[in-house]
């Protein structure tokens, strides 16, 4: 007997069709002598409908109240499931953020949990009661409901994994599991049979949209073991874990690219210490996350920064910088968001010299200027005209080898 | 300055722009200089859509889910409106039952309020905060979430007046106030000015929406002073208050009616103590409210007995009278859902006599049949067939004066 902690993404519980086929895998789980933990999310569509009602009464709404209208959603959804399987005599409970207290803190749409109250789930789960669990929501310290940012329900799994000591935990969406890069892209992308948790990390932060980025962090802290799978289908999917042998043999295991950054440069600042750490921590103040930053300094020691943000932080972010221009006696803000960001990623690297320049021309020789580079342990990401993206993708993915029907590793059994 | 409570029902919350109309008079209470405590319902439409989706899943869904389930309707419009006047620079929250506390008993989708912590409004009034609070909806002393049951908003917003001591109770509708009937059927129904508590109550259980019971049993235990007006016009409302000399004067008030309830037979029950107490034992363990009771006894020594139960119960009711059907050694049970329950109301029926006469009479020479009789001091209400309701209200409202343009007690300004 395992304890499973299972989570359905919005397409697998769009309607009460795919809701009672979420009850059906459940039912099975649990017939099957395990503990059942789920974790849904709202039904497709649902939390973006409720932003855009939000966005038609301000285009940046009191962020605590935008919490309090997005939690419904999941509210609806967890209620619903609870209801069918009461329905079909499994005793079953739906809980919310509060109630089972998912604790986080206070940085309203975008909240990071802070601590799991075990008690109540494992009081349930010992009367033999499936778990019902709202993903993306969470209280913080004083009672407000708060939000985990988009794709939060994937952290609410894991950390509800980990806080439980799962055995295993299931991520159910609509794909087959973790993929070389985005088979919309590229038709001959491979699905991965496995993946390293720091890969993860690096493809969910760089745009792969199959996991939240916090997710991965919480199942890399805490060893959770994890599944991408769909729930549409019966596939093994993507086993995310920790790092084995057969994965340093790959250079690059993943093609990643993010088109949600906008780059702010502000030119001709004096180039003196202190400035950079001026302009950032001000941003930092805001709780706006930059990614790639530059600077370069001229010949009339004057310096231009440049920098990426999230599409949606832009506007507020460019204010911040007008405020402080003066200040700094920099010359202008400009804005541009018409960038992309594409990124190689794998633990190969750490033992593979040469990759960068690699990548960087297989660019050029398409033609695609490089604007920002950035580069970790394990990735290089470079920002281009957002124009090129799709075609970076590809000529990156075929650099690379990812394509063809060549399993990574060996298949193993699951 | 005051402490103005102010409910606005879904109607009245039906979209953005009217919401925006809510906005709108809110401000200009507080701009008056009343501290300002403001319950919404759902938007119309929204816990009826909520109330299918479950349906669809089961007839009778789980009570405590479809609670979680219809709690969010008005989780939507509070956010929506705190959204707004923060957007108008009003310092304005939202606030759920749970966060509150307003405490109820765990009776799911009927629960009733048995304790309110006023701490946090206090506190949040004392800020200069518009302190928002979903209506209809409780927490229990086990954490999990319940409804009041439909039109339950009410009763949330007289609670919280009586708990805060407020100096008002303002519950905003889409009609102008309470009237001598539904206009729907006499065109010549008239505003009330004023009505009694009591009447109220009597008018509010017999099947006026206008108001919730439970609401009205608040005001009257706590003397909360109410005032029900329209949200979409500037008129004076009715004011539901306590009894004075003037409303002694009028004999009948008002004409209810109610089509929700269903009448209930179980024929040849054997004639001896302890029978009555069994079957409605039974029933009310179940949490079935039973109305109207008759009993006849025949010549062979059974009796037939007769009652009404809300039509949303009448299947569990039938079904816990056939189990128990062999141990009386009663003959059948039916079931009729197509009654209509018309009504009187006045406290002034007290001091005159006759009343009850004059009703029988007023049906009996429109060829209506009167199937159950029950009366209180100041109501009289007879089940009929359901065709006859329109025909019995309207003969009832010109029998007993209401209709035309004289008010009922003269004009006072408010």
């Amino acid at each position: 007997m395992a304890l499973i902690v299972q989570k359905y993404g919005g397409t697998s519980v769009a309607n009460l069709d795919r809701i009672a086929h979420v009850a059906g895998r459940v039912i099975a789980g649990r017939s099957a002598g395990n503990d059942m933990v789920v974790v849904l999310s709202a039904m497709s569509g649902e939390t973006d409908r409720l932003i855009k009602l939000a966005k038609k009464i301000n285009p940046n709404p009191n962020e605590r109240e935008l919490d309090v209208l997005l939690s419904t959603g999941e509210q609806v959804t967890v209620a619903l499931l609870a209801m069918m399987l009461s329905d079909r005599g499994v005793p079953a409970r739906s809980y919310l953020g509060h109630q089972v207290k998912i604790v986080t803190d206070s940085s309203f749409t975008k909240a990071r949990i802070t601590d799991i109250d075990r008690r109540l789930i494992k009081d349930e789960l010992e009367q033999g009661t499936v778990v019902i669990v709202a993903g993306f929501q969470g209280v913080d310290g004083n009672g407000n409901i708060t939000t985990l940012g988009r794709g939060g329900s994937d952290t609410t799994a894991v950390a509800l994994a980990a806080a439980l000591s799962a055995d295993l935990c299931e991520i159910y969406t609509d794909v087959e599991g973790v993929y070389t890069t985005d088979p919309n892209i590229c038709p001959n992308a491979r699905k991965l049979e496995k993946i390293s948790y720091d890969e993860m990390l690096e493809m969910a932060s760089l745009g792969a949209k199959v996991l939240h980025t916090r997710s991965v962090e919480f199942a890399k802290k805490y060893n959770v073991p994890v599944v991408v799978k769909s729930s549409f289908t019966d596939g093994t999917g993507t086993i995310v874990t920790g790092e084995d042998k057969d994965m340093e043999q790959v250079v690059v295991s993943g093609i990643a690219y993010n088109v949600n950054e906008a780059k702010l440069t502000i030119r001709g600042v004096p180039d003196r210490p202190g400035i950079a750490s001026r302009i950032f921590g001000t941003i930092a103040e805001e709780d706006i996350i930059v990614d790639m930053i530059i600077q370069n300094v001229g010949a009339d020691n004057s310096a231009d920064i440049t920098f990426t943000v999230p599409k949606a932080d832009v506007k507020k972010a460019r204010q911040i910088l007008e405020r402080i221009r003066g200040e700094l006696g920099a010359k202008e803000v400009i804005a541009d968001e018409n960038i992309a960001k594409v990124s190689i990623v794998g633990v190969g690297m750490r033992s593979h010299a040469g990759i960068a320049s690699q990548m960087f021309k297989a660019l050029a020789s398409e033609g695609i200027n490089i604007l920002m580079i950035s580069t970790s342990e394990i990735k290089v990401s470079c920002a281009i005209e957002r124009k090129y993206t799709e075609l970076a993708v590809r000529v990156l993915h075929d650099t690379f080898g990812l394509g063809g029907e060549e399993p990574r590793v060996e298949k193993e059994e699951l």
